[in-house]
């Protein structure tokens, strides 16, 4: 089949087509053509070497995908071929084909394209893992959530927004995005190239007001975040993209505010603890999926051969929402 | 009604005995006249002006006790004058009487005395807290709990040992502690003074081995506790007294080990967490008690006429497990 290599002659890698061996589906697993496939910023990663899928998984990029069954390996009873699916892969989706388990795949209903449905699985269950399951999201809590801009961001407003009745607060460093985050349901939004999130929560809300954070920051926002929290207030860290050393610290309010500091990946999960989320997730979203109330924010759609373009876009931090590949 | 109150001439704060008001009992509380209670270490600050009661709480010191039902307030159904029982309390065990909510107190079986019964409720139900409620031990999991000698280590090591067949690390600074430890359940005990314990546990199980940790330190804790967490290893802080300031450290271990940090005390959560967290371990240690499988480990009984003394042992650190006052 067809797939997009890594080519590293100078020292710069970059993406090229070439031949890839066919996957063929063991057990309860699926062959699935690939419609589309959308970026993550682990694929930036991945491509210069720093961020190694995990053993047995393909070495090829692309972490989700929506696509049509083409084969159901022994034992795999769900889904026949044929079947439109999208679907979470540990590596695998800058391709024509992959392979998954069946249990990482979710039905794709008609209202959506394949370009959205590739959309969704990365986005959707790392923040319904960080927002329900790591960060335990009550009915009323006030949420604040980083990187609103982003595909994770945008999709923890709508459900933070859609499934909890929220107070949500989200900072982005551009106004349209921003924007965007106004539209999906965030009843404060700070630009932080403006303004520090801490003051502005704290002139609106009070002190101490945040009940749970999703952040990807890291050391530049660890005291504004403590600060922020209120008692039992809860802090989960998906990424720490401006550093994680930090010179000078109390654990003082961990203790006094009965504070919950956690991180997590979703990729280096097993294969249960990700069927189970998305058993979950799909159990309790796909109603609003398919009525559109949820609904992935894609920022472009580019051919798969114009995948250098959709990586600088999106290592220039350009981007609202997710950039997809399609055409392969 | 006579009670220990602090007097503070000098700038030297003592307990002196003094005539205090005697509490009634009101909605679904009860009235118990005190044989027993125990110390814990936030009478030491509490008795210096640093830790003060809850709102609406006696100004008096005192978190456990056991004694007899006096009277019972409207609607107080399920206990009658004359029933042993033993319990918690936001403060007011340093006195003849108390009140506290029915849901609060546990009845005290045959099989422990009155002293027994009040060095149970602060170790049991914050080592409960720590291990279950907020630490998630699974059966066989590897837990590390500091200060194995203290009130609530004592409590956690037999409650670890008892029902969840873990494997079982402790620290303390006396041999004579770790040999109690031992005794308790430990399978391998650390004396600080000697031993780094991070290099201790690698040395013995290897690195990263440890699912959940117990802590009371802080700050000289941090590194290697962090060093020694397991993957999704859980970090629990129920005090601070080494200190709280951290310079210098990386948040990168809590998300590439999907690490959770919280800290959390029992003494300034809603009644109705403490009702729930008394339901929840009663109906789960009760028998194990009676059996006499758990114990409280008590170190020494004081009449609380020396409560002075008693102060001195625990500020010194002498104590290994409960210090009980008696005879008011």
């Amino acid at each position: 089949m067809q797939a997009l290599l890594v080519e590293n002659m100078d020292g710069t890698p970059r993406m090229v087509p070439g031949e890839y061996k066919t996957p063929e589906p063991a057990d309860h697993e699926l062959l699935v053509k690939i419609e589309a496939t959308a970026l993550n910023r682990a694929d930036l990663l991945q491509k210069s070497g720093r961020y190694p899928p995990p053993e047995g998984a393909s070495s090829l990029l692309g972490l989700e995908m929506a696509g049509v069954v083409e084969k159901a390996g022994a034992d795999a009873g769900w889904f026949s071929p044929g079947d439109a699916v999208f679907g979470l892969l540990p590596s695998g989706g800058y391709a024509e084909y992959c392979v998954l388990p069946e249990s990482h795949v979710i039905r794709k209903p008609d209202s959506l394209s394949f370009e959205e449905a590739a959309a969704i699985p990365e986005a959707f269950l790392t923040a319904w893992q960080a927002l329900v399951w790591l960060g335990n999201l009550r009915k009323g809590e006030t949420v604040l959530i980083h990187a609103g801009g982003s595909g994770v961001g945008s999709a923890a407003i709508q459900l933070a927004r859609q499934m909890f009745d929220a107070r949500i607060i989200t900072t982005a460093g551009k106004d349209d995005k921003l924007e965007t985050c106004s539209r999906l349901g965030a009843d404060l939004t700070i630009n932080y190239n403006r303004d520090s999130f801490d003051e502005v929560i704290a002139h609106h809300f009070g002190e101490s007001a945040v009940d749970l954070i999703i952040e990807f920051i890291g050391e530049p926002y660890w005291e504004k975040n403590i600060r922020s929290l209120a008692m039992d207030g809860r802090l989960i860290y998906l990424a720490m993209m401006g550093g994680a050393r930090i010179s000078e610290m109390s654990l003082t309010p961990i203790l006094r505010k009965r504070l919950t500091i956690r991180g997590s990946l979703l990729r280096n999960r097993s294969q249960e603890y990700k069927s189970e989320l998305i058993r979950d997730f799909s159990s309790q979203a796909m109603d609003l999926l398919m009525e559109g109330k949820l609904k992935p924010v894609i920022d472009s759609i580019y051919d798969w051969k114009d995948v250098e373009e959709a990586h600088r876009r999106m290592a220039g931090n350009l981007n609202t929402g997710k950039i997809v590949l399609t055409g392969m």
